[in-house]
């Protein structure tokens, strides 16, 4: 099929790919005076006294809103907030499809940090969460980091934290696959994107202990002058702690892992032919991966995962924010934290057994009826565990 | 029926009274790749190259924000923008009942003039309108003209102009009853807020020659020194050119027609009687009027509208704002000027045949379900003649 047509053609016809339904008929003036005025002053005068009632007198508890400022969609780049719009409202269909959470696309009509961080600070009462997505690096982290710390609801950038619980749960199972151990392998994660950071970060919240991140201009390492910024310098504190120079083809010799969220095609097989015995490689570059599975695999790969649904093992985002938010508005959670991170990752990566596992299945499908619920009460008994429940 | 507390009951099971609920289903990879990646792109790729497209692909075509910072909330005064929700979400679901518009309910953390203005304006591009609700005056004035000037979206303040339209509609009918011209009677608006302003404003702007507007100090006149601001200022430039002062019993004498948007029972049967013959009284303050039916009939009130579902001719902004903004919507406009509104009120009171029209029947009844393709094809008609049509 051709996606780009059809998709287009669909688009079409939708004109947009959500409504906003009401839950209540109001065909009386009974029903009027009940949903509207004037019974309604009597909810709002309960809220007024009480602002956390707003979590059970309106949908506030069940609310995501999708935010972009259009800067980083898919691998199209900058394209603007109004030509972001298809992606936000298909996130948040996915949002309600698979996790049962209603979601508002917006889209800010500015890539200023200050007015991001402000029009979403202001409008957080509204919401029980936020989901910032295709806002490009390293803009994105200080908005995060900003709202993180002004706002009283969960901030969750998918593309940094929806990609790296993926991964953890997929690299939790392929270390499984081939015997090796968390804390003793040793990985290079390709790409300075908010991916690519967010990844490293994860695994080293889940113990792994050996990381080289590298980017274009090669092994990422305190000290290192060229194409470094405030990000790249903050986690090469906490990695390469060797300070490993040198390209991706030097670093990766004798690495167990490959991470890449970078380029197509960066990886050959004969980098591959270098790495350690029984290579773990995810290539996420989409739709073209930076190595093709069938050239990995004659390399010598162990276990293999892509982005893409038309190979095994998919690393979809799909699989994961739906789920945490569901489990985060469950308990009321005021934050996303990395243990919550961690317990969906692990959820995820469980739903596999040990019969079932292999090199071509160690991530559960989109589709898996299980998904959801899993990760749901994973995140949220590991938010009543850190604290950030508020019921 | 005890409204107020069936109401909170029932807000308590709603949780919400909104779904965002998605136009497809995504139960297949193919699904999933046409509603969202990879064939999402394409769509965005259109609307990159050409923004209006963003009418055409996504739902902004048919979604209004309905957006406070819960400072005039009801009657209920500033309770803040958590509290103002339930009222928000039940306008939301009216939009959708009344006039099939998608409705996004946000409430803004700020009181702030600036800070309302910048996060409207950056969310323009998601949305096909605006509508600024419970937001008190004079800010209200200031927020709604800098939003007309910096948006490409209609900007409707439906505390005003809902509360105007409404207003003029039944006060044509009324005129047609007592067999009075709008250009020759003698106007009273009592009450110098939101709805009060828009209402002379838009009498003004359907033919009305001669209007006072009172406030708590009495006839509003240029020049006046007590209890004055800009805007009180701005409407004495076209209101009581003959600079009476005095209470409202003093300019009331010998008037036609009374309208309050006030406070109860500033109106008495005494000052009625002063009035000229087959007085007309729109008693809006609500739910107790500045004078009863009962009082102002006995005392000589040959037509008389409130606020209330429970006496004839009720002022009730359901009639308009959902017509309003689909007659806008149907043809792209990029505002909702007088002369749509003048329409709006026009097609309203032009539902009532000669026949029909009586004292008791001025104005149609919420459920009349003519009103809202009449409503929106009257408007969608002005905007083509007034040039704010985009399609």
């Amino acid at each position: 099929m051709d996606y780009a047509k059809e998709s287009l053609k669909l688009h079409a016809q939708w004109k947009g790919k959500l409504e906003t339904v009401p839950k209540m008929a109001v065909d009386s003036k009974e029903a009027l005076s009940l949903a509207y005025t004037p019974g309604v002053a009597q909810p709002c005068l309960e809220i007024q006294k009480d602002p956390a009632k707003s979590y059970e007198l309106t949908g506030r508890w069940n609310t995501v809103a999708v935010v972009t400022d259009g800067s980083a969609v898919l691998g199209l780049g900058d394209i603007g907030p109004e030509a972001g719009m298809p992606v936000m409202e298909g996130k948040c269909v996915l949002f309600k499809a698979f996790g049962d959470v209603d979601a508002i696309p917006l889209c800010v009509r500015s890539q200023n940090v200050d007015d991001i961080v402000n029009t979403v600070r202001l409008l957080a009462g509204s919401f029980g969460g936020v989901n910032l997505e295709d806002i490009a690096a390293p803009r994105c982290f200080e908005i995060e980091r900003r709202l993180k710390e002004c706002c009283d609801i969960p901030i969750f950038h998918d593309d940094q934290h929806g990609t790296a619980v993926i991964t953890l749960a997929g690299l939790v199972n392929a270390l499984k696959v081939v015997g090796k151990k968390m804390e003793e392998v040793g990985i290079v994660v390709n790409g300075a994107g908010a991916a690519a950071i967010a990844i490293t970060k994860l695994l080293l919240s889940a113990g792994a202990k050996n990381i080289i991140l590298c980017d274009r201009t090669g092994a990422v390492y305190a000290g290192r002058e060229k194409g470094m910024n405030w990000v790249k310098e903050e986690i090469a504190q906490v990695t390469n702690l060797e300070k490993k120079s040198g390209s991706l083809a030097d670093v990766l010799a004798g690495a167990d892992v490959f991470i890449g969220v970078s380029a197509p095609g960066v990886l050959t097989g004969d980098m591959v032919r270098t790495m350690a015995k029984d290579p773990i490689l995810f290539a996420c570059a989409n739709p073209t991966p930076e190595i093709f599975p069938e050239e990995a695999k004659a390399a010598g790969a162990a276990v293999m995962a892509t982005g893409r649904s038309d190979y095994p093992n998919q690393i979809n985002n799909v699989l994961a924010f739906p789920g945490i938010f569901r489990g985060a508005f469950d308990v009321r959670a005021s934050d996303i934290n990395d243990a919550m991170k961690v317990a969906a990752a692990k959820a995820l990566a469980s739903l596999i057994s040990e019969d079932e596992l292999s090199p071509e299945y160690i991530i559960p499908a989109a589709f898996d009826p299980r998904v959801k619920d899993a990760v749901a009460k994973a995140v949220a008994e590991a938010a009543r565990q850190s604290g950030v429940a508020r019921i």
